[in-house]
């Protein structure tokens, strides 16, 4: 008898035992690298009462869109967008084939290791470069290209790829609205043909949730098989006024959250804001100098000064990167 | 005994019916609409070898995508498409408004009940009438209005509602293929803004996977409330060439699907077909003059010519509404 009671017992335990870990299991954080603080709980907060059945504020799983500025929200943007490393690197790869390049600005002072002199010339430069290294060739030419470029390109300060400047606290939060049920969208400023060969496997979101700036393009015959060819035109500017435009344009639908980082994502979270029902509207705010990079009001890239107060003003999370992130890279 | 042996015996004759009941279940025709022959057998043909794990032709859920056409190819489109009736009420609607029109073409004849003659300016007419019915006002005003006339308008010759012109074949498909992991898209010629509001409930396609042509928005502050006002200038034309420029700016992957009915989706047929691994490209052709309307090569809307000599030589499907469709219409 005793034997069967100890066997009993011991069963209880085992039973207790699994059912705990079930239920840590269960209640295990899913934003492991957030501090506990205002900015996780807000997060935490909002998705509780939108997924909850019967909760008044409860929205359709088709509803969950969320969306999210690239550079300098889900990844590193300092000391300049990553985009721009791609382009000097082409400048860098095409020069034998323009040899006019070695007299001809921008591309001269490029040549010459001076980028800033390069840049110097303004937006008008930099159209220029983009025109000169993005254009002229397929649509599957260039995803190639930017495919192996980004699988071997290292930031030149952390040496790290610049897929491992994501922002791990951001990768969480991406997951956790997936997993309850979020689409999650990028809307960046960035090139659309620049993001798309490496978001889904980076950041879990496939191509055709991803929109940003364009080029034209243009559909014809290369020897009986059809292309792409990308042309030295602007399609489109995904920032700004910008970006509610190309969130209706491309998803049709207003998003109930939204995150960016500076005043070039004022508008869509304005634009979030302005829907009916339960919103979350977030700023990613870079205030830790030692892990990542300090910078707000006075930046000349990710400027975020008027977002901020009006952040400030309607009660949106701003996230504190010093604050509220235990870690900022993946590690 | 012979009572036991009984209840066994009917057990096992309830268990083999339900065994039967679940077996007929499962191999229950996803496409009941669709005669038996080769047009049925080459879609079930191509679904079965791109789904099964193992296959030399199997493509990951991911890529499955899957484009339809819209008039034509999803609903009817004759004596011409659905969005011309929305533009001649809508001009209807407007003229009080706009006392001017009662003298101005091609808005006279219009209002006149004279829709032919209205039209015999060409697509400089038409552009003028789709501007003063589609611009003006905001996104969420122009949703709502659709919304509102797609519930109740009806085709003038059959008296049914347009919705209700959907193909119960080709309803049958979408829901098959996204049976089988496909994402379902629609490319149209058609506007985008028209489509959106009820394609999910008509065809179980989303706002974010339709895509077609449309007019130009922009941000502006109303009473301190964002909102996106519609433009009177084209933005992107979705037909043709622009069909494939379309999948590549909205999806950025190639569908390995692609489903038309004329001339205007030959291009998407192309870009389809001119990708690696299997590859499905369909026509519908309006062979009955009976049941729906029989037109092809020499028609002034959705002209079926070149597409159609292309997809004879390469062996596309072309499935004949005549012999391929036990029934044209939902029941």
């Amino acid at each position: 008898m005793k034997t069967a009671r100890t066997q009993i017992l011991i069963a209880s335990v085992l039973i207790c035992a699994l059912a705990l870990v079930a239920t840590a299991a269960h209640a295990a954080d899913p934003l492991p690298s957030w501090n506990d603080g205002k900015a996780k709980q807000s997060i935490v907060d909002f998705v509780a009462k939108v997924t909850k059945d019967g909760s008044p504020d409860f929205v359709p799983p088709a509803d969950r869109i969320a969306t999210f500025d690239n550079d300098g929200t889900l990844w590193s943007e300092q000391p300049v967008p990553v985009q721009l490393y791609f382009v000097l690197d082409r400048v860098k790869a095409l020069a034998p084939q323009h040899p006019e390049w070695n007299t001809k600005e921008p591309f001269a002072s490029i040549l010459k290791g001076d980028a800033k002199s390069a840049l110097a010339g303004g937006d008008r430069a930099l159209l220029e470069l983009v025109m000169a290294t993005h254009a002229g060739l397929t649509t599957d030419e260039f995803a190639q290209i930017v495919k192996q470029w980004i699988t071997t390109a290292k930031h030149p300060r952390t040496g790290r790829l610049f897929t491992d400047m994501t922002y791990q606290p951001m990768l969480e939060l991406l997951a956790y609205l997936r997993a309850n049920g979020f689409k999650t969208f990028i809307i960046s400023g960035g090139g659309i043909e620049f993001m798309r060969p490496w978001t889904e496997r980076v950041y879990g979101i496939p191509p055709e949730q991803v929109i940003g700036s364009s080029i034209k393009t243009q559909f014809e015959m290369q020897n009986g098989k059809p292309v792409l060819m990308r042309l030295p035109a602007i399609d489109f500017v995904d920032d700004k006024t910008g970006k509610p435009v190309g969130i209706n344009k491309f998803i049709g639908r207003r998003p109930i959250l939204a995150f960016g980082n500076s005043d070039g994502d004022q508008q869509m979270l304005e634009w979030t804001a302005a829907g009916n029902g339960a919103r979350f509207m977030g700023l990613v705010h870079h205030t830790d100098a030692k892990r990542e990079w300090a910078y707000d009001r006075k930046s000349s890239i990710g400027k975020l000064d008027k977002a901020l107060d009006e952040a400030t003003a309607k009660g949106w999370t701003v996230v504190s990167m010093k604050d509220d992130w235990k870690i900022i890279f993946p590690q």
